[in-house]
Formats: C-alpha cells, sequence, structure tokens
C-alpha cells in the first residue's frame, strides 16, 4: 500500500503517522513545496519517503492537505496521474469548490471529498500526533459521486482512526462549518488585534490577561496562509455568520447603554445552554 | 487564626483550601445566602464551620468572594463589624466603585482591594480547588491606603499560594481588565448566541463543532449572577472594548467584501504576535 500525503502538516501528517500503525505494509511518501518541513517530517518519521508528482503513478491513496487555494489547481492534476483504483481524498476546510471543480473530471470517481473536524492553531509536520482523529467528526460531502470500493477503502481507514463519519452535501457543509468554525476564527483573530492595537500604548496590559483570554484568542495563533483562502472560498457564508454576531455584540452593547442589566443577565443565561452543547466536544 | 469566607465559591473555597494547608492552626468559616452551596462547601470540606455576619467580631481574616454588586452592600456593614487588626480583603472583577465606596469608612484601612485573575467558567464551591492560585497574578489596588501590617498579613499569605503580585490603581485596572478579560467573556457569550440561533433551524450543526469552537466559547458558561454586575459596574471602559472590537469585525468584513484578501493575510500574520504575548499564560 503505497500511501501519498501532499502537504505534511498538523492533518495530513496526522493521519499517515496512525495508518503507518494501522497499516505495517504501506509507505508512506510525502509531497511538499516547503522543502524544510519535507525534511522534517523524513527525520521524525512521519513519512518515509520523499517523493514528486512524478511518483504519483504508482499511489494506493493520495491524501490532499495543503491549503484550500492550492487544492483546487493540484487535485485535476492528481487525478490525471494516478491509476484507476487509487483514491484521493481531501481534508480541507471548505468543500464546494472543490466539488465543483472536478464534478466533470473524468476520473471524479475516484475522489473522496473530507472534511476531518480535528484542526487546532498549530501547524507543520511536528504538530502532527498520533491518535489526532480519536472520537472526531469527519464529514464527507457527495458520497454518491465516489467509486463504491474506494468508499470502503476510505471507511475502513477512517473507522481504524476513530473518526465519527457524518454526510453533508457541500454547500450545506459550507453554510454550517462558518458558524461553527470560521466565525470562532475571525472572532479570535479580531480579539487579538483588539487587545494588542490597545496594548501599543498599555504596556502592561497582557499581565493581566488569565486563562479566560488565552482561550478566547488561542485561534488567533492559526496560519494566515492557511485561513485566507478559507475565508476566501467561503466569503459568502462566511460574511453571513459576520453580520448575525456583529448585529448581537451591537444588540448587546445597546442594553448596556440602555442600563438594562436585567435583559443582559437574561441573555447571558439563555446562552449558558452552551454547557449542554459543548459536552462531548473536546 | 479564623478566616472568614464570604460567597464558598470557586476563588473564595479555593483560596481558603490553599490556606487551610498552608496554616494548619487556620479555622474556616463560611458564610453565604445560598444554603445548599453552604452545606456542601462543609460536606468537602471547603469550610470548617458555617458562620453568620454576628460571628464576623472573632475574624482575623475575612475574604470576600461574592458577585461585585452584593459586595457594595455588604463590605461596608462587615468593616463595621471586624475588630481594628482583622483584615479583610475581596477579590472581585471591578476595582474603582468598592474602591470609592469605602474611602471615607472608619476602617477603610482594615481592607485591601485584590483582583486574583484566576477564574474560570465554572462556579460553587465544588468548583474550587488547592493550587488555584500558583504562578496566576493578583492585582492590588490602593495598596497604601491599607494598614502597613495587614499589607504583610495579605502579602504572606498570597505568597504561599504562589501569586505574582502585581500594583495598580482601581481605574487602570478597570480600564485594562476590560480589554483583557471582560471584552473576552461578551465576544464568547455573543459567539454562542449566534451559533445557537443559527442552531435553532439547523439541527445538526454542533455535530460539526471542534475544539476551536468549544476554546472561543468556553466562557459562555460563566456564570450571569456574577458578570451581569461586572459589565453594570465597568460600563464604560466595556463599551469602549466593544466599540474597538465591532469596529475591527466590521473592518475584516469590508476587507472581505472587498475582495482584498492580501490585506486580510496581513491582519491575520500581524495578529499572530499574540503567541508571543500568549507563552506565559496558563
Amino acid at each position: 500500500m503505497n500511501v501519498f500525503v501532499i502537504g505534511v502538516g498538523l492533518i495530513g501528517g496526522s493521519m499517515v503517522l496512525d495508518i503507518q500503525r494501522e497499516y505495517p505494509e504501506a509507505i508512506v511518501y510525502g509531497i511538499d513545496t516547503n522543502e524544510e518541513h519535507l525534511k522534517k517530517a523524513l527525520e521524525i518519521g512521519v513519512i518515509q519517503q520523499k517523493a514528486t508528482f512524478s511518483d504519483l503513478k504508482k499511489a494506493t491513496i493520495v491524501i490532499i492537505s495543503v491549503p484550500v487555494d492550492i487544492q483546487l489547481e493540484i487535485l485535476p492534476k492528481i487525478l490525471n496521474l494516478v491509476t484507476e483504483d487509487c483514491l484521493v481524498l481531501d481534508v480541507g476546510s471548505t468543500k464546494a469548490q472543490v466539488c465543483e471543480i472536478i464534478k466533470n473530471h473524468p476520473k471524479r470517481r475516484n475522489f473522496l471529498a473530507t472534511h476531518p473536524i480535528a484542526g487546532t492553531e498549530f501547524s507543520g509536520p511536528t504538530a502532527a500526533h498520533q491518535n489526532l482523529f480519536q472520537q472526531k467528526t469527519n464529514i464527507i460531502c457527495e458520497v454518491e459521486k465516489t467509486a463504491f470500493k474506494l468508499q470502503e477503502k476510505a471507511l475502513a481507514i477512517f473507522s481504524k482512526l476513530g473518526m465519527r463519519i457524518r454526510y453533508m452535501d457541500a454547500k450545506s457543509h459550507d453554510k454550517h462549518i462558518a458558524y461553527v468554525s470560521h466565525l470562532s476564527h475571525i472572532s479570535s483573530f479580531m480579539l487579538g488585534k483588539t487587545v494588542i492595537n490597545k496594548e501599543k500604548n498599555e504596556r502592561d496590559i497582557f499581565d493581566m490577561a488569565g486563562s479566560g483570554f488565552a482561550s478566547t484568542v488561542r485561534l488567533a495563533k492559526s496560519s494566515p496562509a492557511m485561513w485566507t483562502p478559507i475565508f476566501k472560498q467561503n466569503k459568502e457564508n462566511v460574511i453571513e455568520t459576520l453580520d448575525e454576531y456583529i448585529h448581537n455584540l451591537q444588540q448587546f452593547k445597546k442594553l448596556m447603554l440602555q442600563d438594562d442589566f436585567t435583559k443582559i443577565y437574561d441573555e447571558m443565561e439563555s446562552t449558558n445552554h452552551i454547557k449542554k452543547i459543548l459536552n462531548g466536544i473536546k
């Protein structure tokens, strides 16, 4: 079993680490435009061999884990290079454009669109680790467009990695994920920006920051190279979530200006309901 | 040493747990309007005896850890009841109003205004645990208004609990803490609200939530009874931070509408600087 991982970062790297453990016969090849990442991935055993696109003809499985703009460029080329039996899967945070771009590709049935919800604020091969996907949701889009045998192969791997599978159409995925992931990243980045701007004049401000602040801004450590194309591809949905979020913040501010603290109490109390929702999310 | 804790929750409860360990001679008395909390605190050893305000005359130290509106009501009464040698300290998240309200009290020098930055989204006596304050910042306001001997007594305790001490005037405290704590709570609550509202029509949305979402909304589990009076007391500063935060979000949205993703990349990259700032915050 020849497994190719294109982009040796947190998600792709963690996936092939688990695959190496579960499939001792697997040989993992890494492809990356970042020569240092590739070297590091080899050094720490994330991959076993460096490779190039010309090697893809011998691939059994190709995992594409690159920023979603790069993915749109390389996916058709990859499909052109692999054999009829090869499974090509992606792990990107947006699904509509990638499904659209290859819908008429002669090897469409070799491709499976997935989104394992397992990202963190860390990136690169050193962030990769085993068991990242245990109990994590993996959303599979347009499963019916993938060859049955290749669906089966992918599900066997996902099952060994401990993933919970959910099926969804690509447009619904992009709409919903904007709320539960993309918006959180913007809220974190802008919170970080607001406080950093303030700090320029008030040097000691971060000495006062506690774990609550750290928690709300941790996503502001995320990679701009990964997140810029996500916001670009999911522009419409992200703007919708931003509009609603800004509206809710303005509403909260209005209640404060009106000294309506009874209503502010009620707002917070009804949102406490999030406790129940978050139980189960690690 | 008779230690009274008024409000047997996370902060007060954790403080007396550490005090019991460090001062075996200490007897810890608990006062709380919530009879169940008091019973629970006694049961799990957070306090050793239940007490009432009429017992305060025998107090060596009084720790006030109640919502900041209640504190304004009870602090003058407590000062009236304690002896000349008793240290009374509070742990509230706002400092200007409490300092203002007792500035002319005959026992002003018995009081020390503090803010240990150690809160979490959990509350009540069962949330209390040892070593909560290790390496945490404790901000002391208007230290010069407290009797020297009582300053000394308080600092000895804070040192045994592992706190890092910072001195600050009450108004600066309230201004800065609005940025690094109060705003984070509003951003979390409103993020939670935005997604919960969406979920009303889209049932499966939370199945897609990962650890990033959980991290940004975890403060939305916080107690409204504690946070409503904080926002009320710190209204002016909180509104200032909200204005800046909303402005930054609107600016981000504008860049998206203009398809200026180069600038969005730059915004995120410059905020990545938060990594360095957050090292050191647990």
